[in-house]
């Protein structure tokens, strides 16, 4: 893991971008005199790990006494293209704007996608951890399909949060029940996105025995702040 | 309105049982030198106000800075019982715990109840807000059915708190769509009593822009205790 950049934020939040082999990341720490948890967030659907809603997010809970770690998907962010995937990208995007069927698409880009992100959220988990003031249990935010696949496959997750949920690769739909953690599922009730029933489904499946589903009125971006300052409660319970 | 007895508790809160004609009540309020909200906190299913869950309840949010009051609905808690009542209301536990259709018992048996119940709460909000150190905005919090029928009624509400909604007589089914406060709809996911579905039915039916919905692993009565905290959070931005 290098560190390429640092910049300490009015809030005191320390941001410092890195690179780990070839994934590019960002880690934002508290000032803080001992070690605190980790929150690993990840985005889905193809944004970059410094969209400013995301960043926002991640500094507010930095703020709250976390370090908070992101990193950029293959084909995201700042990471190189590929032809492929773009056209893919693209294809979903029209299908489910037109309102058309997108399981098919889904299948073949994002169940790979999210299979191959794993992996590299579990050795930037190694290398966060080893870092100085960075200490365990760790938590999970963001992309539910990915989250649910790292819940499954890595110990060292003791809570997560998930957002949407309405389209997950079946692989990780299937997993769900095999996920026990502790859970915090939000959901946007008219996420233009997002099947309902299929996201209530999938909050039905999960394993846990700690599940809590918050839904709010709106589309996909409207999710009202106080759910940031929940999320860092939820994982003030779990983490702390 | 007729204070009966006072007694002061750990926290600091003041309860105080009242008589508002023939309706008894209780009050809890916190130590405050200036004027705090009100929050009418009414309970379904005949449970007497001294119900021990509803007082811890009543207590915490009184202890948070808010006014408390509950009354007891016709023929529960310290009213006179009449026949008829406990027979509708054992037939209705027999029939909801046999699994058994139970529209028809709760048409002819909660509907009235309810419809009786909200004059009386309109008449305790009168006396309420006339007692010095209390004040608007005013929050309700429990039974939904009633509190349905007081948000529409009653424009001195700004804010509700709504639990399970699983049954709810059809005349407030139909107007939760005129329900437009800011709601917090409380459901508990195996709710035994109250049919999933339709609590998301109606939570969906509500016509308020700012609606939250909160579910959680676990049958009626299986709450956990952070959603206390989430609700006076969700009254402290409503009402403070």
């Amino acid at each position: 893991m290098q560190f390429i950049s640092e910049r300490r934020l009015d809030d005191g939040v320390l941001e410092r971008e890195f690179t780990l082999g070839e994934i590019p990341g960002t880690l934002w720490t508290p000032e803080s005199t001992t070690p605190v948890p980790l929150i690993l967030m990840a985005h889905n659907n193809g944004l970059p790990k410094g969209e400013p809603r995301l960043v926002a997010r991640a500094r507010h809970s930095a703020a709250q006494g976390y370090a908070v770690a992101s990193i950029d998907a293959a084909g995201c962010g700042g990471r190189p293209r590929s032809a492929a995937a773009e056209q893919a990208r693209a294809d979903l995007r029209r299908a489910m704007q037109a309102g058309e069927p997108v399981d098919e698409i889904f299948e073949s880009f994002i169940g790979p996608l999210v299979e191959n992100a794993v992996p590299e959220w579990r050795t930037a988990l190694d290398a966060l951890l080893a870092l100085p003031g960075i200490d365990g249990p760790v938590g999970y935010s963001g992309w539910t399909a990915v989250g649910i696949r790292l819940a499954v496959a890595e110990p060292r997750i003791a809570a997560a949060g998930f957002f949407a949920g309405g389209y997950v690769p079946v692989a990780q739909r299937e997993e769900a029940r095999q996920v026990t953690v502790p859970l915090l599922f939000l959901l946007q009730w008219d996420d233009e996105g997002n099947p309902r029933q299929r996201a209530l489904d999938l909050f039905d499946a999960f394993g846990s025995e700690q599940k809590t589903l918050h839904a709010n009125l709106g589309g996909h971006t409207g999710t009202p702040w106080f759910e940031k300052e929940d999320g860092d409660r939820f994982f003030g319970r779990h983490l702390k």
